[in-house]
This record gives C-alpha cells, sequence and structure tokens, in this order.
C-alpha cells in the first residue's frame, strides 16, 4: 500500500481553453458520492494558480473567494457530480459538439468558473465560486444546502449565479415543485364476489378525471411567463389478479410558478383533489424562486452577457440562494433538455460564449 | 440413507369418523407442489380398504373407479393440495368447529368422498373419485386439467360432483373469469416541461371512468341468478418523481355469467375499452359452467341432499367438466368464505351433513 499521489492541479494552458477543460473535468468520472477525485482536482488546480483566492474545501465542496473589499460580492456557483455514466465516456469531440457524460449537466459550467476563478483576480465585484457536490441526488444530501446550512456565512452575496445549462441565455428563477401522494382506501374481497368489497383503484377515478382535464396555468412573475404542470407521476395498486384492492396510491407532481409559496401550493392540491375517499400526504415540497432580474447587480449582468431572458422551468439550486435572500439567475452552456440524456453532448461554441460573456461582466462591473 | 417408510393406511375407525378424517387429512401438510404425504396416505387407504375400485396413481393424483357395469356413471373429485399454511396448523376442535388450515378449502370435502369410496362398493351408480393436485395454483399445473388432457377417458361419466365448499347446499356451475391489461403509452418527458411529453397515466382515464361507474349485470342461466363483477385488481405506472410517464397498465378482472364464452366475453372488454390509446390484451381466459341441473342425474341428485341450489360465483374446476360436456356441481362442507383465510374453520355438523347426503344419493340411486 502506498499513499495516494496527491492530485495534480490543470495547467494554465488547459485552464484558458474552456472547452479542452470541460472534456478534462468530465473524463474524471463523478456520479454523486464519487466527487472525491474532481474536488481534489480542482482545489489542486486552485491552490497552484489562484493565490488571491481563500479556499475553503468542505466534504467534496470547495469555496473560493475573493477578499478585494468591493462594494459588492457575487456567488458563482457550480455542482460537480453527474449522474450515472451509461457508457458515454470519455467524451470526444466531433464537428464543434463535445459528447459525453457531465458535459451539459454540468462540467461545461464548471471548467468556465474554474476557468476564470483563476484567470481573473481582479474582478470588479468580489466574486465566491463554489463548486460543490451531490446535487444530483436527494435534497438533503446537496452540497450547496450542506453549506447553507452549516457555513451561511460563506455564502452571503448580493447576487448568484448557477452555471446550470440554459443554452447561454439567462433563466430567471425557477418554478416550484410538490410532490402529493393520493390515497385510497378499501376493502379486500375474493373479486369473483366483487360485491363484498370496495375497490380502491376505482375510489382514484376522480382525481385521475381531475388530472386528465386540467388546464395548467402560465404565470407572469417579475415579467416572466412561467409554465405550470401538473401530473400523475406514478400509480401503484392492486394485491393480487383474483381480489379487490383495498389500497391503491397515485403520486402526482405539481410544478408551480414562483408566485405561490409550498403552502399555496399544498393547499391548491387539496382543494383538488382531498375529499372522503382521497387522502392527500405531502412527501416532497420546495418553493420556486422569483427570478430577481429586477436587482441592479441582475440589470448590469444582462446588459453584459446580452440575449433576453426566460424563465427556468425545472427547479434549481437558486431557490437556495432565494430561500437566503440571494437573487439568483441560471446562466450557463448545454441544452437543458439534454441533461441525463445517454447523448448528452454540448455545442462547444456555447462554452466559449458564456466564458466571455462572464468575463466581460466582471472585468467590467 | 434408508429406504422412505411406506405411506399407513387409515384405518377403518377413521375413515367412519369424517370429522377426525378431516382433522387427519389436515394434519398432513400438503401446499400445492407438496402433495406427496397426502397421496400416499390416500393410496395406502384404498389399496388396504377398497378392493372394489380401480386405482390409478397420476403424478399425485388418484382415480379410484367402481367398475359394476352400472348404466351411469359419475365423477366426485377433490383437490387435495392447501394454500400456504399461516401458523394454523394442527387443527383444533373447539365447541363443533373445526380450526385450521385445509378445514374449508377442501379437506372437509376429501374426507367425506375418501370414506364413502372405501364404504360403498356397491353404489347405484358407477362412481369415479378423483383426488387431485395443484388446483391452489397457476391453472396449466392443475391436476384435473392434466388429467383431462392426457387420460380423458379415466373422467369420462354422466354427472360430477366436485367437493368444494358450498355451505353443504349444491351449487350450480360457475361464473367465467377473464383478465385483460389495459395498456397506455405515452412520450416521457421531464415533469418540469411536462408539456413536451404525453402522461401515459393520464390516458388511463376513460378505462376508470367506466370502471367506476359500470353496473355488473345479474344474469339468469338454468334458472340461477349469476351475479358479475368488472374491476380493476392491479395498475402500474410512472418512472420516477420527476418524469412524465410513457407506459401504464390497468389489469381488470371480468367475472362473467355462464352465458357467455371467453370469446364473448372479451369482445365486451373490447367495446368497453379499446381505442386509439388504450390497448386491450387478454392474459388469462376461463370460461364459466352453465349448472346443468336440468340433467336427470342432477334431479336426482338434488332430490337427494335436498336445500335450494345456488349459482357458484367463484371459477371452480366444474368449468373442466363442462368443457368435457359432463354436467357438474359444486357440493361440499364449508363456507367459501372462509376459504384461503387465516381464520380457516368448519362447523363439523356440515361435514356429517354432506357425507349422509352423499351416501343416501348413492346408496339409493
Amino acid at each position: 500500500m502506498t499513499e495516494p499521489e496527491p492530485a495534480a492541479a490543470f495547467s494554465r494552458t488547459l485552464l484558458a481553453d474552456p472547452v479542452a477543460l470541460t472534456a478534462a473535468l468530465c473524463d474524471i468520472p463523478s456520479v454523486s458520492a464519487d466527487e472525491r477525485a474532481i474536488a481534489d482536482a480542482i482545489e489542486a488546480t486552485l491552490r497552484a494558480h489562484a493565490p488571491h483566492l481563500e479556499l475553503v474545501r468542505d466534504g467534496d465542496a470547495i469555496v473560493a473567494r475573493t477578499a478585494l473589499g468591493r462594494a459588492q460580492r457575487v456567488v458563482i456557483a457550480g455542482h460537480i457530480d453527474t449522474v450515472p455514466i451509461n457508457d458515454n465516456l470519455p467524451t470526444r469531440l466531433e464537428q464543434g459538439v463535445l459528447h459525453g457524460r457531465g458535459t451539459v449537466d454540468m462540467k461545461g459550467g464548471c471548467a468556465v468558473l474554474l476557468g476564470l476563478a483563476v484567470e481573473l483576480d481582479a474582478p470588479a465585484y468580489d466574486v465566491t465560486w463554489v463548486f460543490y457536490d451531490h446535487e444530483e441526488v436527494s435534497s438533503d444530501l446537496n452540497g450547496l444546502g450542506r453549506l447553507a446550512r452549516t457555513r451561511p456565512e460563506l455564502l452571503e452575496a448580493d447576487f448568484a449565479i448557477l452555471g446550470e445549462p440554459s443554452n447561454g441565455t439567462v433563466e430567471g428563477g425557477c418554478n416550484g415543485t410538490l410532490r402529493v401522494e393520493l390515497r385510497t382506501t378499501g376493502r379486500r374481497a375474493h373479486s369473483a364476489r366483487a360485491w363484498k368489497g370496495v375497490n380502491a383503484i376505482h375510489a382514484l377515478q376522480p382525481a385521475l378525471a381531475t388530472l386528465a382535464t386540467y388546464e395548467p396555468a402560465t404565470v407572469e412573475v417579475d415579467g416572466l411567463a412561467y409554465r405550470e404542470g401538473l401530473n400523475a407521476v406514478g400509480v401503484t395498486g392492486g394485491v393480487a389478479g383474483n381480489v379487490i384492492p383495498d389500497a391503491a396510491v397515485m403520486e402526482v407532481n405539481y410544478r408551480f410558478a414562483p408566485d405561490k409559496s409550498a403552502a399555496e401550493a399544498e393547499r391548491l392540491m387539496r382543494e383538488l383533489f382531498e375529499s372522503e375517499s382521497i387522502a392527500v400526504v405531502v412527501t416532497d415540497a420546495a418553493a420556486g424562486a422569483r427570478p430577481g432580474l429586477d436587482a441592479p447587480l441582475a440589470q448590469h449582468f444582462l446588459a453584459a452577457v446580452g440575449g433576453t431572458p426566460a424563465p427556468k422551468y425545472g427547479w434549481t439550486d437558486v431557490a437556495r440562494f432565494s430561500e437566503l435572500g440571494i437573487p439568483a439567475v441560471n446562466y450557463g452552456p448545454g441544452d437543458p433538455s439534454l441533461a441525463h440524456a445517454d447523448d448528452e453532448r454540448v455545442e462547444v461554441q456555447q462554452i466559449v460564449d458564456c466564458a466571455r460573456g462572464l468575463r466581460a461582466w466582471l472585468a467590467a462591473g
């Protein structure tokens, strides 16, 4: 047995090329719970090349902060874990498209962040760069959530940017998400004498009718239009092929606009579904985040990177900043609809453009 | 290693007491696929005490036939297996009630058959006694079905009685049973962008509405009223809590009166459920059996045992006789609603009465 080699720092040449750096980061596998190697590489790189940053390592999260005494501070964050690899590594670059796990979600963003963290030793705002673990798994494991709970002072800022894939446009805020179980109960009986039982699957009928005919709203919040969604995402019931079932459960996912709190979303679900025969049980709730695009820093940022801001539909960690009272947006390379796909891939020009946009803003202020 | 002991025959004293014999049969565990020991005991008993019977052993089924040259022959059959034991053996007799696995389904009936098989060496009709295996499991394993396929000549008869529990009344025929899967397909999408997908669970809505409002018919067949039933017995769908599901399946069980063939029942299911978005797949079909109470032997039998005949709702092996063109009824001790229950139990007077009823008919003709 020998001591493990200390992780090697990436070279300055590699750091200056965000596309090559994306490939290098992807080629270090880092499925959630297995982020040690990539975290070590990022930490070693910052220690080697970024003496202007104060480093904190927390588990497999790394927080790297400038301390320039600027009037305002921004957090720029990205997660370093991926969903499981499915024969889609190592990366390959073909005709301007980089293929492979993590290229979209979100090592392209991480490469942009890591390159700029090293390069910009005197940004116009103080910057807190955050690379964190466990984003792709259960929310209670999330590295950013852990920092918010245990080291909230590290995340203090006036504005936050999350490098999640957004096709290189600014996506403001995010929808909230609520999951409820609709539970019915009945009475078992042999299906040959069905009239002696009460069928719990049949009892789901009013709920399914509501879902099938529901017209989800589109809600304008701070100038962005958030499209909601209400869907059954699971259903289960049944004992055996000859038994009237005495229990059934339908799992419903409500994606709600950030004008509502999680409690308001829950109230709406109860109004829609709760009855004598259907119990509503909340299993998961996360409020959305208002876009926060009216904050002055957000306005500067928008002007620097250009483009038309759009709403973010999926729940992202911007909502954690929102909870801390920090306006936050998503801005990163990659098409979010390709995240987690087996053919995950990014147009490398988006990586280059995002790096240019962020650099322009941070350099000019 | 020593040779296994040959199975012991039951004594004549025990054979003359159908209640004690029921307890003795129950106390030989014989969950489906484990019928060897009880089949050996029954075979040994018949070899020892019933020289008037021709014996055929087929797997763990025993066929024992008189060969008296009577003008008519009846089959009297019972299965020797049980559903799994659940801490409900050995039997116990308390205040005229015998408790334990198999007391209802159907070792009470088997005890009546075995006692009379030994006792009646010159019945008014030729009798084929059948003790068979694997009734409580998948239909393709059923011992009576195996005999019907491989030794149909052994089952030739003018009338058949199945000793299934019927509270000591004659239950005629049985309902048929059809199982179909209603399958829907959709298109997966992240639930944050639900409008990009098609929800397969929602697509079950018309089928569930039909089921929840369906009024099952009651159909009179040969003077008996058969109550039908149409029920969802299972439902499953869903990929993950954040995915619009692309597939869902609802399993439906239709219990149909014996005026319909299985093909007619299937046609009705297709009329009710099949659509562009719902595929109907038959997974199991077994026609019912008309009561056959207009057969002369059935009339004699009814007169001898008394009582008012009733319809049988559950599918039983009488339908196998019906397929062979042999009118068949259920007649046995025990409340069928206690079959398979953990507190399975029989009033012993029903065992005594059934033995008396069958004996009276077979002795007098």
